[in-house]
Parts: structure tokens; sequence; C-alpha cells
């Protein structure tokens, strides 16, 4: 195999594979290389991604040390996902009788799922994260998203229990805007005592929904490390209950009259 | 920009990018090489994705031509997701009252989710699917994986209509193991006349819920292209309405008494 080849056959393996522990062993007998050589190559790889803005190569020494892809969007690439967001959000088109926004398209976008993905676990990469939860529907694919970026499995908190999932916790919690008692589900098999979870949703309001899974975790016993969000409301915020979260983009007002939507940018950049 | 570097970096760009072309043009002004160099890089990539067992690059000639990464994964590799998947789905711990499975974990798993993604795409590859379709909530993270190799956006059938989806069409169904009706709905923006619709859930039993989202496409003028599961039930398929679909693993019986699981392949390497 030549040493382009190799080079290529690395870097692949190593994208496909984030926060990923690789003993070198494993490079130099699949590729039948000295270690120095593979070593070589894996310096030409950091470069390389740190040149797209995607990431790093995290190396540990010693016996039982490796190299991992730890995925981090640079800023200019995530600056540019925000503004895309942004601009696609402002659609008057967009505009939902009692002043709701359409987002399902965007959040139907794979592609962009997967970077928004990548820039969540660029954020909490050294949170130490050993799950991602998230109530059902419209969060689901983007903490799928974060979880393959931060190798991780997906908790998915259901509305009302079911026989497929087991024997299950369930809590009440107040929704914030419409201050209704509400109950989420989560099998019992799902989270372990002192689980680091990142808490992911398509969209926060005052945060009830969020604050609801915050006491799940807790009733698991279970920490809750990180919060993110696509897209936050901004007229709420003297009521919100969540402080500590990242969101990309924030919605200050639909404007049903003037047939306007008012987005900017959510806190991501600045945390 | 050294050979090697853009080799790899080609490669990563490809393999990030599934399913979409990109002209030659691209990759000659961002290297700033040669098109013959670039074609000759193209063919070293090729040979790799199809070496690693992971797909080819299909190239088009002509003013208007390109190169795209074609997701598909071999039989080798195919075959070890579905053993792997038949040897943790026949532990027992996973048998739940009234005969039921527990996946979910499984199904949390999103590196597995992701190459199960892959392999329904590869199956479906030259369908010219426009769109893929699934119901909520535990096929979502499949039908996202299909879609990203697919590159085409994911719609997803709920159970009740949401004021965040905007209009809605909703139809009943006979659900096929229960003999109840139930409801789907789909917000209206989200399929076009014409298009080609693939199908993803997690588990098939009778067929109902998936005969259910063929109906509901037939409504919006679109066409039920492909179907794929991750799981069907053996034991029913007498009364089974769905005839032409791909699955993974095949679950003959749940024995409570005996506390065996009985799993098998699905069709899908037949297919």
């Amino acid at each position: 195999m030549k040493r382009s080849e190799r080079i290529a056959c690395m870097s692949i393996f190593l994208l496909e594979n984030p926060s990923r522990q690789k003993q070198l062993s494993y490079f130099t007998k699949r590729y039948r290389a000295s270690k120095a050589s593979i070593s070589e190559d894996l310096n030409i790889i950091d470069d390389m991604y740190q040149a797209e803005g995607i990431g790093y190569l995290k190396r540990t020494a010693g016996p039982s040390g490796g190299v991992q892809y730890i995925p981090e969007l640079s800023h200019e690439r995530s600056k540019q996902v925000i503004d895309e967001l942004c601009e696609r959000l402002s659609d008057t088109e967009r505009i939902l009788p009692g002043g709701y926004l359409y987002m399902t398209d965007v959040l139907g976008e794979s592609n962009l799922v997967r970077e928004i993905g990548r820039m969540f676990a660029s954020k909490f990469s050294n949170r130490n994260i050993d799950v991602v939860m998230t109530v059902e529907t419209k969060g689901i694919s983007l903490a799928y998203a974060v979880a393959f970026y931060l190798n991780v499995p997906v908790v998915v908190v259901r509305r009302d229990p079911r026989v497929t999932e087991g024997s299950s916790v369930s809590i009440n919690y107040v929704s914030g805007a419409s201050r209704k008692i509400q109950t989420m589900v989560l099998s019992k098999r799902s989270l372990k005592d002192g689980d680091q979870v990142c808490i992911i949703d398509d969209f926060m309001k005052a945060g009830g929904t969020i604050n609801g899974m915050v006491s799940l975790v807790k009733e698991f016993n279970a920490n809750p490390a990180a919060i993110a969000v696509l897209a936050e409301a901004d007229d709420l915020e003297e009521d919100r209950v969540i402080e500590d979260y990242v969101s990309l983009v924030k919605l200050a007002e639909v404007d049903q009259k003037g047939e306007e939507v008012f987005i900017q940018s959510g806190n991501y950049l600045e945390k």
C-alpha cells in the first residue's frame, strides 16, 4: 500500500470513529508500517483536520496510549452554519397561526443536523459525557448527531410509557409556558448512577421541558452536565428556569401582522 | 499541498458528502491541481473505498459531469453487522412481559445506527429516492442515517397533529396485529407530487403501520419506492400486508417459559 493511500485510509477511519481511542499498534499491524511512519502520517492528518476546520487528533503516550479524532468545528465553519440558519428561518413563509415558526424542514436535513451535532459535540468534548438525552420527537435527530461525535449512546424520553421499553421511571413537571402539568417517562435501563448526561432539544421557550429532563436525570442519580438547543425564544427570558445552556439561534419575535420574523444568533459563539 | 494530503482531503470530503455530485473543477480550483492529477487521485480514492468495503466513486463525463461517493457496504461488512445484531438481540435479558423484546439500547447506539443506515442506503441507491419517511419515535434515528447517505431529507409522520407542523393530512389505518383503528398525521409541506419515498421503521409485525405509511404516501400522490425495517417478527407472516421490503433480522420466537429468544437473519443479504 502506498503512503498516500495509507494516509487516506487512516484519515477516513479516524473520521468515521470520532472520540474513540485507537492504539497505534492497530495501525502498524493493519498497514504493516513502522510506528515512526504511522506517527508521521498522524501528524499530517492532524494538520489536515485542523486546516479543514473539523477538529484535531488527540494523542496519548504510553503502552495503553493511542490516537482519537476530537471533533471541533472551527469558529468560521460554525458561524457559517448559524448564519445560514438565521437566514433560512427568517423566511416569513414560516409563520404559523399563533406566532409559531415552521422549522420541521430544517430539522429534516440530515446533513445540516449532522453538522449541528458536530458543533454541540465540539463544545462538550471535555465534559466526559456518558450519554445524550432528548425528549421525543423533534430533538431526536440532533441528539443522535451529537452522540455520534461524542461516541456515546442516546436515550429518548417519552411522553407515555411503552411496553417495549420495560419498566420505567416517570416524573411530572410543569410546562414553563402553558403552566400545564405534563409527564415524562424513561426506561429504567437507560441511565446509570453518576452518568454525565448531555441534554439536547430542538426548541426552548421558558425551559420547562428541559427542566423536566434535568429532574429526570437527577431521579436516576445522574448529572445534567450539558444542555444545548437549536433555537431559543427570546421573549420569555424573565421566566426562564434554565440558565446554563448553549443555543444556535434566538427567535426574537414573530410579528404576525407585519409578517416579519426576527432571528438572531444564539449564545453558541460566545460560550 | 502534497499529493498525499490532497488525496486524504478529497477522500474525507467525498465521504462526508455522500450521494452528492461535485464537479471536477471544484477540486482543481480548491487544490490548484490539473484535471489529470485530480482524476488520478480519484482513481486511488475509488480503489480505497472499494477495498474498505464502504462503496465506490461514480463519475460522469461531460461539461456538467463530476464525481460522487455512492455508499455500498460490502457483503462482508453487512454480514458482520447482521451477525452482531443477531447475537446481541438473542440475550434472554431482553425478554419483556408479553413476549416483547427490549431493543431500545441497540437503537440508541449512534455508530451502529449509522452503519445500518449505510446498509439500507446501499440497497436503495439506484431507486432515485427523494425523501425518507418514518413514523415517530423509534425509527427516527435510522431514517436520518439512511437519509444522510442518500442525501435526501427526512419526514416524520406523527400520531397526532401539532400546531408547529402547520396544516396537515391525516389518515386512519388498521393496526395489523391488534386490529385497532389508529391515526397518522403528516405536515402538508412534507411531500410533493411524484416524490419517490423510502419508508423506514424499526420493527414490523403484521405490517399495519408500514401499510399506513404507504397509504399516506399515496394520499400525497407520491410513490412508496422502498421499504426497510431493522427487525421483523416471523410468526405473523400469513397476515402480512406488506410484501416487498428489506429486513436485517427476523425475530422467530420469544419463548418466555424456556427463556430463549430465537433470532435469525432477515432477507437483507438475499435482496
